[in-house]
């Protein structure tokens, strides 16, 4: 009998697993995973820490008995150590000793770790970063039983964001320190500017274009340095500066790795070793505007490549699209969503690109409780293709769903000026008969090209 | 100078003459409308009898201002009465008596009329279709004046149910009378079944497979009868039975007309004369998957082939991309959207289609305010084509944002699976890593066929 393994049991790793039982009724299946939280949405976790979701167990995507009941065999808290490619064996430690587990075929989903700044305590309850489902479960009982009354969030991106909101919510005095110049550095500076006026309204103080150097042990306070601030003495401090790829285990089996740190992988999702698959937060994405590949860890991405990875690995085929790098945060009362290239990285990849941007309400300004969405395109002027967009505007304003149409037109290569082709749904209370992602196409097409519907 | 007249004031029209401005500075171009409402929303005329806007001057899309500082001459009260191809002169009725207008070129964008049912007193306050500015305007002083204790509203399409929604929130007893046997015929009936049970839960009397013979005036009363119920009593009755092209003058003026009574054009938004476009409610439009004219009169329609219309009446060019039939509908709570085919307009064109309905949450469930979607995808069994979706559920849910990536796949002729590549947003306030629709897709895809990603 064909033997497959899966090491993690995220989202890549699970969805892996699923997807090769679909096609193949009698492979063996196994999960190994670290620690004890099989198919858990770490996505959740700001919303644990702030009290909006009221215990760690409604984290799970799925119940392990349900991946079980399909022949899935999972183990917890196996920790793999080496991967014998000769002899298709995986040696692995948990609670219960050594062990070598055999493998016909592997999928990698190891995931990512996180990127942490040299000088942070090891082992301090009052500083870590929010990556894991135990780094929440910690970080939310030590919310609930020491009342800290601030915190230094230490990065100022999505993760950032939400946990800086999330602590708010439990009453705790936030200073956000960001190494950029705007926060959420993977949006234009204009739109990190709507999101950092949206951060400081809600009372946090946000410090942006900061280094933080160290992070010091003081009594019974923390203190922090950056680039501009010494000592600030707080509570608590999270560590939400990025991950990188979890792939010193794939380096040593002989995997290829990339220039980003990331396993490289081609479309189906295989390695350079055959029978080896790699998905999700540790291997190299393709993207599909660049054309080529890019560390873009997101949850949507790695579900999808973990399908791809576990079908292919069981002997069906799949294919990954590409990624536009499509992202949506929610801050406050507001939304931020982002696709394909921000105008830095069109320029950067050699497109003579051009951002405009328009302010158009989310639906009819009649019909009660209009919002308005700020919206900008990148489009290169010289053949007119969309390269991008950001949206930002009211949480409850279809920020989302809208930046989705942009990430379909970015994927597949549309010219701007085919959004306004687009047979899009219209009712007063929940549009215009131009939406603002076409009111926004019309505004860039007509700024780079004079006539033209 | 060249001379372009448009005929109509609303969506097609004034989109018509804005993008002939924008192709051509100079070009003389004048509007004859025949009310004095430039430019107006009829969407909103719902709204506008419920009381959510509080006047109908609210309804402008733009002023007439923005519009005639443009150099777009607007005649109000200008009824046309023929149209001499030869002299190419249009022969006017206004307050100000008969005259000639000459043109070169010519846009009819003369919209739809209610489709009445033959027995309607006439001008009777109490009975009218909502269909003009002045229709909504005479409405919401009826309710405001007259404060009827019951209406019936007759028709179940999705300016019924709009109409039944309003009439409740003024406090009005209604029934509602369709022919269909499901309200909003348009959608499944297993969508309409959803809607129906809002309208009951909200106090409506749905009568169903009902055909409306007559509304007598009886005394102070109107008086209902149809296929079963005999002198049904009410204060006021709604026409809200559908519209049918207004094309007569098209037709006296020797332009083509179409089996479904609109006007013939072409992508191009031409007729069968040179010099002379049709756009908007009264031509029949282009059916993107169906491909072959259809009458869908829609506001979103209208806007895009009046833009069409003008570029190419002024020397522009542009062609249009073909419409699939998107509609979404507000009914009290619930939204209802639906794009390209249902089952039955999909077998009765030939295509080997197959429903399959999911109901999927709008966002990750452990984040609160979680909502159920039904979603329904009709498919090509065969080909694996994607021909069509329905969504119903909350209306601040993301019914018509996520219709709208229905739309796009159904616009572009993509296989259900694409809908799966697609890389969209993902927050757990705002989504899923596998949207909705996806899910929707998964499903379809995996019910039809066993083993694909």
């Amino acid at each position: 009998m064909t033997r497959l393994v899966v090491i993690g049991g995220s989202d890549a790793g699970v969805e892996a697993a699923l997807a090769a039982r679909r096609v193949d009724a009698h492979l063996e299946i196994e999960i190994l995973l670290e620690d004890r939280y099989l198919n858990y949405s770490i996505c959740g976790l700001p919303y644990l820490v702030s009290g909006e979701v009221p215990g760690w167990q409604r984290l799970a995507h799925r119940s392990s008995d349900e991946i079980e009941s399909l022949g899935i065999q999972v183990r917890r808290e196996h920790r793999v150590t080496d991967v014998d490619l000769d002899s298709r064996a995986l040696e692995v430690d948990s609670p219960d000793g050594r062990a070598s587990i055999p493998f016909d075929r592997l999928v990698f989903a190891t995931g990512a770790g996180p990127s942490l700044p040299a000088a942070i305590p090891k082992d301090d309850p009052a500083t870590r970063p929010i990556h894991t489902i135990d780094d929440g479960i910690a970080m939310r009982r030590y919310v609930e039983s020491r009342r800290p009354h601030d915190a230094a969030v230490i990065g100022s991106g999505y993760i950032g964001v939400e946990m800086a909101d999330a602590l708010v919510r439990q009453g705790v005095d936030v200073t956000m320190f960001g190494r950029a110049p705007t926060v959420l550095p993977t949006f234009s500076a204009d739109s990190g500017a709507l999101v950092e006026a949206e951060l400081r309204e809600n009372g946090v103080a946000v410090m942006t274009g900061e280094a933080v150097g160290a992070v010091r042990r003081n009594g019974t306070r923390l203190s922090i340095t950056s680039s501009t601030v010494r000592n600030l003495d707080v509570d608590l401090a999270v560590i939400a500066t990025g991950v990188r790829p979890t792939a010193e285990l794939a380096r040593q089996a002989g995997l290829e790795i990339g220039s980003t740190g990331a396993v490289v992988v081609d479309r189906e999702m295989r390695t350079n070793v055959s029978g080896i698959f790699a998905a999700g937060d540790c291997v190299e994405t393709y993207h599909a505007i660049l054309e080529r590949p890019a560390y873009l860890p997101l949850g949507t991405t790695a579900h999808k490549q973990g399908r791809i990875a576990g079908t292919n690995a069981a002997g069906g085929a799949a294919r990954f699209a590409g990624s536009v790098g499509t992202q949506v945060v929610k801050v406050f009362d507001l939304a931020a969503g982002r696709t394909g290239l921000s105008e830095a990285e069109a320029l950067a990849a050699g497109f003579p690109a051009a951002t405009v941007r328009v302010v158009a309400p989310d639906h009819k300004p009649y019909y009660p409780g209009s919002r308005d969405l700020e919206i900008a395109i990148v489009g290169d002027i010289e053949t007119g293709r969309f390269l991008g967009a950001e949206i930002v505007g009211d949480w409850r304003a279809g920020v989302a769903k809208r930046i989705d149409l942009f990430a379909v037109a970015a994927q597949h290569g549309w010219a701007t000026r085919e959004l306004l082709d687009a047979d899009l749904s219209y009712t007063p209370p929940l549009g215009s008969p131009w939406d603002p992602v076409q009111v926004a196409a019309d505004a860039w097409v007509r700024s780079t090209r004079p006539v033209t519907v």
